[in-house]
């Protein structure tokens, strides 16, 4: 039906770098684009980077096996962005546990960052409890993790 | 600095193709994307139709000409959308007045129709008064009126 | 635990008034507030007006009986909010179908109305199909309906 | 022209109590509040909070004296929150700076603590450069400041 280009990001080695531009409803009165939004992006992002790492998040979710949700985070806002910019978030995962994977998280304006986040995020049942991630999906992150230094 | 394509649309012909993806954002616990948002994704369209058609909002407001505001909407939900559905908005320009225009859109997912409206934007003054539209704008807006038939 | 009055509205008469303060989440860069977030104001005011009805719509959901969508929705923008303003959403039922109620909605600052809205919603089941709605919804829309002229 | 009480918080002691009611567009098809709209409660309670100390945030913006940005946030989810769930956010000023202002927001249910942050916002000028906060206003959060222990 569409014939633009599919939104969404790619890997660039263990990087993924999901694009976005800033509109009107990402923008607050005073110029500048509201603070809570990049937790709207980094969520696009990181919802993205599964979905190029192979992990189908709503199979999984109405399949009854379970659903990601933030547990933690912290971010330090270095630098606004205003509306018409064109954006890009570049996420890579920093550790993997058995039920919690943690990602690493930079909104870019060009070279310039604008924000420096750490998410954690937790695998949970559709009762809400904390529960092991599936198998496959262990598997897809071990390949992103940072390679550990050779002895 | 990133290396995915950019986000945004395209014109077919007269009529502007908008892809966007369905995030956790979108959704509400019905299950379905919430029914306000689908004026956020017909703002992306009009704000990506008009810098397609080389129109630059941002440095009309910051120069102080003025901004599009909407005046009047009227949408009818035929399907809902989900999570992680790729849609696409098509936007026509219907009508076009000195400080007004109207655009037809309709959001698709394929060949679906989810969504129906019809909106009236108006430009305003940065006191808030309707305004003329730039000349300029208006040119490129009448490059985009379905063609009169002829008699 | 809180020692606040709980947020919310009330009936006047047949009329559901419901307030609400405009944060910087509302507003956009124009620095007037953001069109779509109307809808979510008059979301908030209906699901007000329906739990001042009696009507609990967690339960209704959760117990698997259905949830109401929008189905279609007209709104005109009279004048701007801003940051800081206390709106005021009045609601009326206008008119009760079997699936549906039509409820009119004006958003109010002062005496000042900033926007005239009609909004059909329609009661789904989980699968998304119209369904009657409850009985004591029905009757308790019923109350609110403006009454006939006497001949 | 509302009958209804104002929406709003108050203080209890050096403690700012914000009542909130959860709506359709807080919540996801995960069927809980998405993450991101806490940032938005614990922005309403701070905007309530100088508001009830006798802040007034708008006519510092328009006069061009400046406007608060959040320049650093972390936060821990504990619990989820639903549709409908009657929560309040506590804040309390802990830190004073000439441009800054450290804050501590737990959102609760009840006396269940829903999520844990500490904000730091900076002063900045209209354009974006740190700023000393206005006397009146830093002479407010002094009196919200915790009591030095004596010696």
């Amino acid at each position: 039906m569409t014939s633009a280009p599919h939104p969404g990001g790619r890997f660039v080695g263990r990087e993924h770098h999901f694009p976005l531009r800033i509109y009107f409803e990402d923008t607050d009165f005073s110029g500048l684009v509201y603070h809570a939004n990049y937790l709207r992006y980094m969520e696009r992002a990181r919802s993205d980077m599964l979905k190029c790492a192979g992990i189908d998040q709503r199979a999984a979710f109405e399949a009854g096996e379970g659903v990601y949700a933030v547990s933690e985070l912290d971010i330090k806002y270095k630098r606004p962005a205003r509306f018409d910019d064109l954006l890009c978030v570049i996420s890579t995962v920093e550790k993997l546990g058995g039920a919690t994977v943690v990602i690493h998280q930079r909104v870019m304006l060009g070279d310039e960052m604008l924000t420096d986040a750490r998410v954690v995020a937790a695998f949970l049942s559709r009762e809400g409890r904390p529960k092991r991630q599936p198998k496959p999906w262990i598997a897809a992150f071990e390949t992103l993790l940072p390679k550990e230094p050779k002895h």
